[in-house]
């Protein structure tokens, strides 16, 4: 049997048990050039709450009575296919289920003899794209440059940040706690952190950065970006990445009403999607994987079990309560 | 004797009464090196109002207790400089008064013999460098672009669009009223108006952009900057030039609530300040005066009389009871 998450209803702010419903249906018989993908891990990305919205993205919205849309890595367990084969690992939208009939499309598959399956969902996944192209194409980072991030001990953020310090620039991240502040700072080795939650982000901005900031790449929206704003260089990059604090409440949703800072310092914000790059990929992925073997590039996952307890664990993504990736153990 | 309009207040909302207080003096005696200018017409620009606020900016705050700062063009009527003589035309940043003593910095000479005075305050002026640097490095228009404007029968507006249609451009304006919509539709040949005072922005936009908008320059704000970011393309560039309707409520601005529609459109937001492009001036002045001499570029201005009239005529950038560029005539 493949137990299978629906999305029943579309939530208006924070999701709850109306929204998805746990189904159990007969694992379905693979046809000739079919595979079948025994999922272990599902993951869990901010984004997942924009694409509830019946609204216009850059990706269609979730059919309500659809499986929730997720990536996810396994292991193929039957094959009819000549190029996908039983034993091979796979990664692509396979969506929050146990067990994913795949033609190939929108699949691929990993080599994670050398690597932890898990860092595919995470470094070296969409969040690690997310993180390298954002601040190396949009935030067109250079040497000398301070940049801060948000989210800066999550799966973005992190990567962001220690890409930024690989880069020879002055790196700030923005935390929730002070673990979450130790980590980026003592194990990551970024130059400095601001806890939001226990400081005044304005001000410590303004402490961390007495020159300003030449890139600030954007995880959360809201006052954080106000605050950033309000210290731009001149010619200074804003990457949009994301708004998580935004995201459960779009029909209040705050615009940055510093925005005029962007005149004022002729500076830009430009919005990514991390599809986009696609083509450029694998040479992303060998040379993160490259500084990961020289101990260069760190990163962490928080690893929840058991798909009935995925509405608990997505709401991890907003109230902070995890490390680094956030993932979701689905099978063995 | 020199009338000249001191500010002794900075406004919080709109200017008022006690704003700005008119002065007569003695006209001062020139030393060696320097020349005295009759200013003729005074510019009357938006920006003016946040050079009047008491915080950071692209340019110093206007002192309390000194002259109003304000572009302006007059002629020389005394000299004991070498450089400049009797007679020649002169514009700057000589400010709301009769007569300005000058040492030459900051101010230079204009050929107004082909071409009447007023025009080198707006077409060939500020206005007219915003609009040329704006729409053509910012803004980056290609042939086949959708190009919205606000602000469209504006001193910016009005060469925005034009130069848009120059470059082969699909351009709708948007501005105040019928008078200005005509106009913008049957003057300067823009392909279709808005006005936002008498229809629903948003819709207007879908129906005159079904598909959407590659370049939008604003130089309003608000729910018009919404507007247009609700309706942006793939890739699309918004021009941040001024935001008007925000900028006598500072206290309380506005920032757009729907920004992460830059992501979902990997769009960009920047902001530009046409001082940058100083060094150009003089190429974007006689690609301007080619197209003017040939037709394809015209201009308004709408011109008030007598100093004491400042605040009167200032406030008309606000309610918008205006066509193409606000000058204010201080003397023959």
């Amino acid at each position: 049997m493949n137990k299978k998450l629906i999305l029943t209803e579309r939530p208006k702010g924070m999701p709850n048990s109306n929204t998805w419903t746990l189904k159990e249906t007969p694992i379905p018989e693979i046809q000739e050039g079919e595979f079948l993908i025994q999922n272990h891990y599902i993951s869990l990305d901010p984004a997942m709450r924009g694409w509830m919205n019946d609204s216009k993205s850059y990706i269609e919205p979730i059919a309500l009575g659809d499986v929730m849309r997720a990536g996810a890595i396994g292991k193929i367990i039957a094959s009819k296919n000549n190029t996908f084969q039983i034993g091979q690992t796979i990664t692509g939208w396979s969506g929050v289920q146990q067990y994913t009939v795949s033609n190939g499309e929108n699949v691929y598959p990993v080599d994670d003899r050398q690597i932890p399956m898990t860092k595919f969902l995470g470094i070296l996944g969409m969040p690690g794209m997310t993180a390298y192209f954002g601040i190396l194409e949009v935030g067109k980072i250079q040497e000398g440059d301070v940049v801060v991030v948000s989210g800066a001990a999550g799966a973005v953020g992190s990567v962001v940040g220690q890409i930024a310090k690989l880069k020879g620039c002055y790196v700030i991240g923005i935390a929730g706690g002070k673990k979450k502040c130790e980590y980026i700072t003592k194990e990551l080795g970024f130059d400095a952190a601001i806890d939001y939650k226990s400081e005044n982000v304005f001000d410590a901005i303004k402490e961390t950065c007495p020159k300003g900031i030449d890139v600030y790449f954007d995880n959360v929206g809201g006052e954080i970006l106000e605050a950033a704003l309000s210290r731009l260089r001149k010619n200074a990059r804003i990457v949009i990445c994301g708004a998580i604090s935004q995201y459960n409440s779009m029909d209040d949703m705050k615009g940055p009403r510093n925005y005029m800072s962007l005149l004022v310092n002729r500076a830009t914000m430009q919005g990514m999607v991390v599809m986009d790059y696609a083509e450029k990929y694998p040479q992303a992925m060998m040379e993160i994987a490259g500084w990961m073997m020289q101990g260069k590039l760190k990163s962490k996952e928080t690893v929840f079990e058991g798909i009935e307890n995925f509405e608990e664990t997505f709401k991890r993504l907003f109230t902070g309560d995890k490390l680094g990736k956030l993932l979701l153990k689905v099978s063995e």
